[in-house]
């Protein structure tokens, strides 16, 4: 509940640009995937920092949870108000402020896309290359610490914030980074604000890398024998250090999905689907080497796609692979794995994951950014059916268990929200706990997206 | 002071590896540069975490300061012990614990030095890239988030931690960050743990990334006719993507004291020192692009160097010119400036600096690692003359100055120490009280290395 006296206050700082409205509060408590609705009280779009600082201010007098929003395809419920309180929208603060082509840095508002900025980038020769599958917001993937196919060559959202603005839990705005390339100036607040999901302050305007859009690109897609020889095919390339831009894995599962559903004509097997960024020399070189590594692995079907129509298809139907399999199960709802493993031991946490998915009741297609370590079972549970929603959670729960003992995370990039809230304590141990310590430090009333990440009290 | 009662508790725990020796504990408190001896009251040698833990919650207990040590190499008194105290110096626990090579990955302890790595993992085709000019420890280059000649391809120490065990101020032991390649579950701890000049706690344990040892290497020299031509040929290149693994600065200045004191045969004008890695057939495409770029900016003398001796002999004198610089003029001390700017203001601000120091009394090469934006001049001073000192300081500033207002740092690998404390509050503004309020929560009696990083109270 937010006091009717800060409403009023609100209502008169903001007026249309404060909403009750019923189906605005739905909207921005609504999940992507299985999360329950948990509408706000109330709904703000600001246009400066000056009225984030002042709204976030006012919420602090009052007590009133803070909520940051950028176009809700968190996959975790990283944006719903389980405790109520205002919900900062920033579809109005979602400028391009300043390129600054020579530094290769951009300047945006937190509710610029991704796929906005690019396409304000077009014609500068650069790019940005983060791609969740989502066009989300640039806010929004810095607070998760979102990444994608291209972050086995580019990084994630860790590697591409420069510098931030962010207005604290008491209203202060503060700018962390600078527009160096580097800095031993202090303690490293922009990679503490980058995965802090919200519960450390509002991101008002971020400094993103930008990278030159690649001379040649090429894509390749080959089957291989099995899980673990595409891995070890991975493995060496990585080692010998070849550097596609992507390099996804989808099983046979998802294989026949995307054929049965989205036009694709892909072998019953594991796949990679490659691409390769470079000189018309070091791309046709790349290639070249990556697909002698995947024939002495048994790879068959090496398939280039040199023309941009064909890569397009390609990755088109990559990135909207999990609404495809989504659908693929009509009303059904997803809970979606990401967990991340040392590369190393990928291969075999695949294949149990595969194993225990085929036991079970529910469909679970694997496919992820396999250069990273990163991979995703889509676990299809019908809507009406607790208990396949249980299966599906078990099966999430052990898949974490086994990527934890083998040294690895529960959530590779899809964040922790509410969620993977229950794994933090057996990931971090005692880390956890100065986790919670700078959360009291920063924000000690506790009003910045409340109930995620840190341990409740 | 330490208290009797804590020196005769470590004493007992540690026999003879904690020393209360003039001679130890002067050495302890030195500086490579201008910085007075601040010595420890005691120094001890540790052998396993558990013993770092015990002696930390010993030192809390008695409220002793806590000073982490290295090789002792850091530029800013980052180890001097201003309030007294005890340095744990780390030279007993300098292993290479475990060399995961499919991951690319490897745990240290650390004490280990960058070159001791290096060596261990030459048989096994991968390579720890981050090179301070000094062979520091792996430990101390995570604590000032060091840099050096490769960062402009490999990154910085920031890039290069995946994971921590860290012994925080009251004795707890923690673990930060996975073996997985990417993670989104919480606060990034590592990233905060790294640069925090052992004001958190003591590092214990890093799990770095490794890379793999380049196919083919060619290095190139070329000389330019001004500063301004080799930045923006610098800018060029990396718009187009070439990625060379060193880009190197050095003025005419240091060029003639590389001719005068280390064998050098350069031009005396700008020059930019080069290095390529990659495939055979990619370090010729990227040599002979960067050798058209330079050409066009009316660079002469490019020159390759393919053999290993010639490229070797290059990088020795490179990574030794502070040396060379220092004994140019005998019985000189040092101030060494590290700013990094936007790329896009180096040459002016670089040729600003130039003119200042001309303008001074004292000479003051500079060179720098120019891909990042970061370089340094050498301010040479009499040792024995405040006034010279007095007079690079002021220099120093204003470069500093300059550099915050050109959107730079104070300091782009050397760290805060003492040496950079100044500066804080200017360049980060109420952020720096961000870091205060998270230096409290993690050490709220504040005995990790005071005096250091923090507003002093």
């Amino acid at each position: 509940m937010i006091p009717d006296d800060a409403i009023g206050a609100l209502g008169a700082m903001l007026g249309e640009r404060l909403s009750t409205g019923k189906s605005d509060l739905a909207l921005h408590g609504r999940s992507e995937t299985w999360h329950a609705e948990m509408p706000p009280d109330a709904v703000c779009y600001p246009r400066d920092t000056e009225e984030v600082s002042r709204i976030v201010a006012l919420c602090a007098r009052y007590g009133v949870p803070v909520i940051g929003w950028g176009t809700g395809t968190a996959l975790e419920g990283h944006a719903s108000a389980p405790r109520g309180g205002l919900t900062v929208d920033f579809r109005e603060m979602a400028a391009v402020l300043e390129v600054r082509a020579e530094d290769m840095l951009v300047r945006v508002q937190p509710g610029c896309t991704r796929g906005a900025l690019n396409t304000e980038l077009r014609a500068t020769g650069l790019m940005f290359p983060v791609d969740p599958g989502a066009d989300a917001s640039l806010g929004g993937m810095a607070m998760t610490r979102a990444s994608g196919t291209t972050a086995v060559r580019y990084g994630t959202m860790r590697d591409q914030v420069r510098a931030l603005e962010v207005v604290l839990p008491d209203g202060r705005v503060i700018r962390t980074g600078t527009l160096a390339a580097k800095s031993s100036a202090g303690y490293d607040l922009t990679g503490l604000f980058v995965g802090s999901e919200g519960t450390l302050g509002l991101v008002t305007e971020l400094t993103l890398k930008l990278h030159g859009q690649p001379e040649a690109v090429s894509a390749a897609v080959c089957a291989f024998p099995s899980t673990e020889a595409a891995i070890e095919t991975v493995i060496l390339a990585t080692q010998m250090g070849l550097r596609p831009a992507r390099i996804e894995f989808v099983d046979a599962a998802t294989a026949a999905i995307l054929n049965a559903h989205d036009g694709g004509r892909f072998e019953e097997a594991p796949h990679l689907l490659l691409e390769f960024h470079g000189s018309d020399a070091a791309v046709a070189e790349e290639a070249e080497r990556f697909g002698d590594l995947a024939a002495e692995a048994g790879a068959g079907g090496y398939r280039w796609a040199t023309q941009a129509e064909e890569r397009t298809a390609l990755w088109t139907m990559r990135h909207r692979a999990y609404h495809t399999i989504l659908a693929s199960r009509p009303g059904s709802t997803a809970v979606v794995t990401d967990v991340c493993v040392p590369i190393s031991r990928m291969g075999d946490a695949i294949e149990r994951a595969r194993a225990e998915i085929a036991a079970s009741p529910i469909p679970g297609p694997i496919l992820g950014h396999v250069g990273d370590g990163n991979y995703h079972a889509i676990l299809l549970v019908d809507r009406g059916d607790p208990a396949e929603l249980a299966a599906a959670k078990r099966l999430s729960d052990g898949m974490v268990a086994h990527a934890l003992e083998l040294g690895g995370t529960a959530t590779g990039e899809h964040g922790v929200g509410l969620g993977k809230l229950h794994f933090m304590e057996r990931e971090h141990g005692a880390a956890w706990d100065v986790m919670g310590a700078i959360k009291r430090a920063i924000d000690p009333e506790g009003i910045m997206n409340p109930g995620k990440l840190v341990r409740q009290n």
